[in-house]
């Protein structure tokens, strides 16, 4: 067993730098892209066997420390009875967005074990097949709102921001719901095996950090304080985040999140030292020749400090990039090594 | 002659914190929806007459204390030999995207006086309507580099990046062209009448600072210097640039223009004290019923500390935005004294 990523995770010193990228399972992937040749993607997250399959693609080619669920977002959204489809090159598209309170009576509390059996199943077959840490994840509050209320991709969130600031009992009320159900959500995965969890909030670096404090911060607060019973690691990550990494971090996340933007010894001053980082070489310099990458990977590497830190990209992996390239990656980070 | 905007660009403290809106001559006002149902965008940049009445309107009806010229950042690039349309609800879309050297050689030097006479011309009339300063405007090259690239408006500029990390040479030379141009371009809006000028580098937050020191910022000191001499205020603004203040205020800006994930209070820690701060209400406040406008209004004055500070949203007015609400924000600015 690859104990790498979980001993970063405790606070003790590993033998290498853990890596695994966000993403990692999926497009840039000639034996993934196979697959979805005859699968469309909610097919194959709802089917354990192939999801299953998914997972295990980057960890056998490519060699990272850590297994990331084959799934979306809004795969419990949809057990929570949101009519939604997710279209290719757009995203996922939200029948009837949620307008006011009557649209959060009509979510209906995850019962993970009733809505999403097939991922509790996938969990089961992936912690017989891995030999490396099994991540499972869900999507945050705030993010999975906006496309609750936006209903798809937004560029600027205004219709989320509008009844934030306009209605703010019904939208912690959504928090509260949403909060709830992806707390039942990863409990139910950290039961069936997963080694640790992250919640995405991809797009909570759309508010400053009095927004995110008050509308945002309460919510994943509660789902980090639910988990904490578990054990298990607890991962929060968001894009556009740099402003807000103090405030994630006092979530109660054991390991923060950081987009490319911000570099890591930045983003240390704004979380304390006792957080450990993840992230956040720019996805795009993997698509550069490898000289650049090993350059920059470096460069991330030296600012991690060779301590409380976890390789990743500061987003998730390109569809175009070349799956030698994260190979290659792979290897560079395990060799690498603080100056003494 | 309202002098509050210029006054506080020279460093002089104005009788109140002066404003004006990002995009404020645009989508959100009647008047402008009433010319756009009968002329396309690019016919009221090409028109003196109507892009010198869209220009006005705002100052009409809002009472702000500055004037941005009507146009789009991609007319200069038309007149460099670039086939483009804007696409409504899109944005600029290039004919025939640049991915190498030749596309480089296709540009021509922009000639402003024969190639967009009808700007200088629309300044010219502006001049002798105006009582307030009237502000010139360019993309900056890195954002028009983004469009010319990857064609169109892009999630995560890969392509552009792409073309960066793996031929800089050629990305570097892409730079001077398009820096030469525009600052032959905003030379030619001072000239004509133009009491300042902004540069626009809306992309340039997808960038780490380091990334923006070694690509980016080389080209926006050329035209910042290229200006010095003219007197007039620099302005340079981007999105997402938190983690960029300090590099854009090294360009020899006097004014920097900061996004909402920012407080302002932060921004010039990064900055220093001497660079005017632009900003920085989120947009999407102004569709906020009007105390939460009120107060997050008054939370930007207060950590813009009432001195070297102009007022702004972090980014453009969003379309839905009640006209009546940048009323009542300009007239509460207008207002609003620090305490003693």
């Amino acid at each position: 067993m690859n104990d790498r990523f979980l001993a970063v995770c405790r606070g003790d010193a590993p033998d290498a730098t853990p890596i695994w990228f966000m993403r990692q399972a999926g497009r840039s992937l000639p034996e993934y892209r196979a697959l979805r040749a005859t699968h469309d993607i909610l097919t194959l997250c709802r089917t354990p066997e192939l999801a299953a399959e998914v997972t295990l693609q980057p960890v056998r080619r490519l060699g990272v420390d850590a297994a990331i669920l084959f799934s979306d977002i809004v795969v419990p959204l949809e057990a929570m009875g949101v009519a939604l489809k997710i279209v290719p090159g757009v995203g996922p598209i939200i029948e009837s967005p949620i307008a006011d309170e009557s649209g959060i009576d009509s979510l209906a509390p995850l019962s993970p074990e009733d809505g999403v059996s097939y991922v509790l199943e996938t969990i089961g077959i992936l912690r017989k097949e891995l030999d490396v840490p099994l991540i499972g994840f869900a999507g945050a509050p705030f993010t999975l709102a906006t496309y609750l209320i936006e209903g798809g991709p937004s560029k600027n969130q205004a219709r989320t921001k509008a009844l934030m600031y306009g209605a703010p009992k019904v939208w912690h009320r959504l928090m509260h719901v949403l909060a709830d159900s992806m707390l039942a959500y990863l409990r139910a995965q950290v039961s069936a095996g997963c080694q640790a969890i992250q919640l995405f909030d991809s797009w909570a670096g759309h508010l400053g950090p009095i927004e995110y404090g008050e509308f945002v911060l309460p919510a994943v607060k509660r789902i980090m304080d639910g988990l904490k019973a578990s054990g298990v690691p607890r991962i929060v990550f968001g894009v556009t985040t740099g402003e807000l990494l103090g405030l994630i971090a006092e979530s109660g996340a054991d390991v923060v999140g950081v987009d490319w933007r911000t570099p890591l010894d930045v983003a240390r001053t704004r979380t304390g030292e006792a957080v450990i980082l993840q992230g956040n070489l720019d996805p795009a310099v993997c698509l550069a020749p490898w000289e650049t990458v090993r350059a920059r990977a470096g460069d991330v590497l030296e600012r991690g400090g060779g301590r409380n830190h976890i390789f990743n990209l500061g987003h998730g992996v390109l569809p175009d990039t070349d799956p030698a390239t994260l190979k290659r990656l792979v290897d560079f980070v395990h060799d690498w090594r603080p100056d003494a």
